[in-house]
């Protein structure tokens, strides 16, 4: 099995840009990523392609995987669409890496978008239902945020999770992405704020709800075969694990976890030969504010029911020893549903390329993401690595704050 | 790059089925593919799903994959949907090889399925409209059979390619088809039924089109590793390609064939180290009788513009050397959109393992699978291949001609 590698990665700012499509924002997001590359690619680099979306709107619901990569100039490369509800990209990233490490590709583009802003609320609706199980949730009236506050209040009730600190998630997220230059809601939060929305599904108000976005992320994956082509500092992935589950919440036997999220971590921990004790930086799905503190326990960050204490001792916040979606998360960065997955090995990425600006961790060397799809019928983990450089190439190594490019969509 | 091997494979009757559920069609096929595997395999061997549909109808348009393997058995298992229109389960085998030869998974189902009868002639021809270009193509009338329709004029404007020759099509095909007990059109035509038919779109008619259909098509693809664990007569997956284009017909340069087709041949060829010429079958993409045709120019089985000679020759009949479409092919056996990739694999392994009844093939080594998405965005191309037994094992083989077991739906 030979070890595929993070060469670069690039994400539009995630909003609502009407005078935008699906196949601009995915085309800055692929210049941005070829851009990210340190000894550069050239489109004719790459070998094969994986996109992610939902569709929302079905615009181009057919073969919008080939209609993004023509659009690039990627004409005739093998291109497949992914769709895993929300973990769309995360499973396009993870196919990338198969590609690479079976031999069949040396430099393969994944990516996602997803165009949201311009449908009607009920067609938000939806299409957000549809990540739920059709017939006894979405045509029963059930909205999607409706399933994370069942998974709310089983945890506020099993573990005394209270309100506050599911609005502390939002309080961390909002700090950190008013720091992030392509972040949807840049603006920080304080915690009355958080506390006083209005509510959207009880116990969710609109402070524990991320928003809907328009955006698209990119990543290139290279084998070890040529990484050095590309980089010398090369960021391994050393470890990929993922999970299924029953489609409906009401199917499962936890409503206090996300199973798949549990097996996905167990698989992608073990193949790095890591635990969560060893990461300098995790990025999670924190579609809902309870969705964070889920991931907290079933990544392995605390033991089950811990989570509210864990986001109230501030170790997650961007200055604690575990940071926690730094790039404001689905809930200031924003969720375009097909973007989200390699929106966060974005992040991975510029953390470990010290290209975080105002967010830059210190000279962290091992990050987590993790994707899920709808309320957890799929999950994906992916471990990123930077390579230990020698003290010699150490010290004529880059500056570890270089600042941000590309601040303005 | 280790070798990957179609260890079983199998299908649930094409047709319409009101009384049937995308899952439930999707157990029958899974079922059938574990019972097809000469040694046997436990649910529980199965390391990963890929599940291609392109979601006709919309009933379950997130996480689907996860759907139907949570529904056989697999909860639990790493599942990725995949779509590239009619090529979306062509390309969750590709992805099951690749996930095989990464090293990452020892046994993967690769899948598909389809239901498309309970749907409105408008809601089809939307379904259908999405895998071509949406605002030059669907939003501007444009239909689908439309769309070939463009490409069988254009052939027999530039190569004299007739009418006749495109009605042999549907002749060979539900000649094939009434020998497969699985086959949705199972009885065979005339070429006089077949020229007398109700226009659809000029020149094609009726019976230059294949059906709408429900069903559902699996594969079982296992690593060198362990193989020998589940059969004694193994099929090895020779060949690989895949290739995309613009998704509209009108944004490429050729109207007379498909670009995407031919890199996927090249690349699957080139990995065999194979030519058209070493073939013993081939199951191609027959939408619509145009489809065939171009699909003997793209694979090389002649040269451009001799398509129309070459059905009249009667080479690829099923007694011809070059049998095309044993099954059936779409025309005849159906085409539930997102199964028809993985069951082009299944008569593959039908054929090399033996088990294709009436219209087994005297004692193939190698086949062709050719699945094509919308009218070219995407194409992939596989090639298996019998291993060789040596001749002491091949004289306490298995009879050359064994039935087709599970008859009935």
């Amino acid at each position: 099995m030979r070890d595929a590698y993070l060469i670069g990665a690039g994400q539009s700012a995630y909003g609502s840009f009407p005078g935008e499509s699906y196949r601009s924002l995915f085309e800055t997001a692929f210049e941005r990523a070829v851009d990210s590359v340190p000894e550069g690619v050239e489109p004719g680099d790459v070998d094969e392609a994986v996109v992610g979306t939902l569709g929302v709107g079905g615009r181009q619901l057919g073969l919008s995987g080939p209609a993004v990569t023509e659009h690039v100039g990627l004409g005739g490369v093998p291109t497949t669409r992914v769709e895993n509800a929300c973990a769309a990209s995360g499973y396009a990233v993870r196919q990338a890496i198969q590609a690479v490490k079976s031999g069949m590709a040396d430099v393969v583009l994944a990516g996602g978008f997803e165009i949201m802003t311009d449908t009607s609320s009920d067609a938000t609706k939806y299409w957000l239902g549809v990540s739920g199980e059709t017939e006894w949730e979405r045509l029963s009236g059930t909205t999607f945020s409706g399933v994370y506050a069942q998974m709310a209040s089983a945890h506020m009730d099993a573990h005394g999770t209270t309100r506050e600190q599911l609005s502390r998630v939002a309080v961390k997220n909002h700090a950190n992405g008013a720091k992030n230059p392509h972040a949807q809601l840049a603006f920080e939060c304080s915690l009355e704020d958080a506390q006083s929305a209005p509510v959207v599904a009880d116990p969710l108000n609109l402070y524990h709800c991320c928003p809907t976005s328009d955006g698209a992320a990119c990543a290139l994956i290279a084998s070890e075969d040529v990484v050095g082509k590309y980089t010398d500092d090369p960021i391994r992935v050393a470890g990929v694990g993922a999970g299924s589950d029953s489609v409906g919440l009401f199917q499962r036997d936890t409503y206090t976890g996300i199973p798949a999220s549990r097996r996905a971590a167990e698989t992608a921990y073990e193949m790095a030969g890591v635990g969560p004790e060893d990461l300098d930086f995790a990025e999670v799905h924190d579609c809902f504010a309870i969705a964070e503190l889920l991931a907290y326990e079933d990544l392995g960050f605390c033991d089950p029911g811990e989570a509210g204490d864990l986001i109230e001792s501030g170790r997650t916040e961007i200055d604690g020893d575990l940071p926690v979606n730094t790039s404001g998360g689905l809930k200031s960065k924003g969720h375009p549903i097909g973007a989200t997955g390699a929106g966060q090995v974005v992040e991975a990425f510029k953390q470990l390329s010290g290209k975080a600006g105002d967010r830059q961790l210190d000279d962290p060397v091992r990050g987590l993401t993790h994707n899920v799809g709808g309320s957890g019928g799929a999950a994906v983990v992916h471990v990123f690595e930077r390579e230990e450089r020698s003290s010699s190439e150490r010290s004529s190594g880059r500056s570890p704050r270089e600042s941000e490019s590309g601040v303005a969509r």
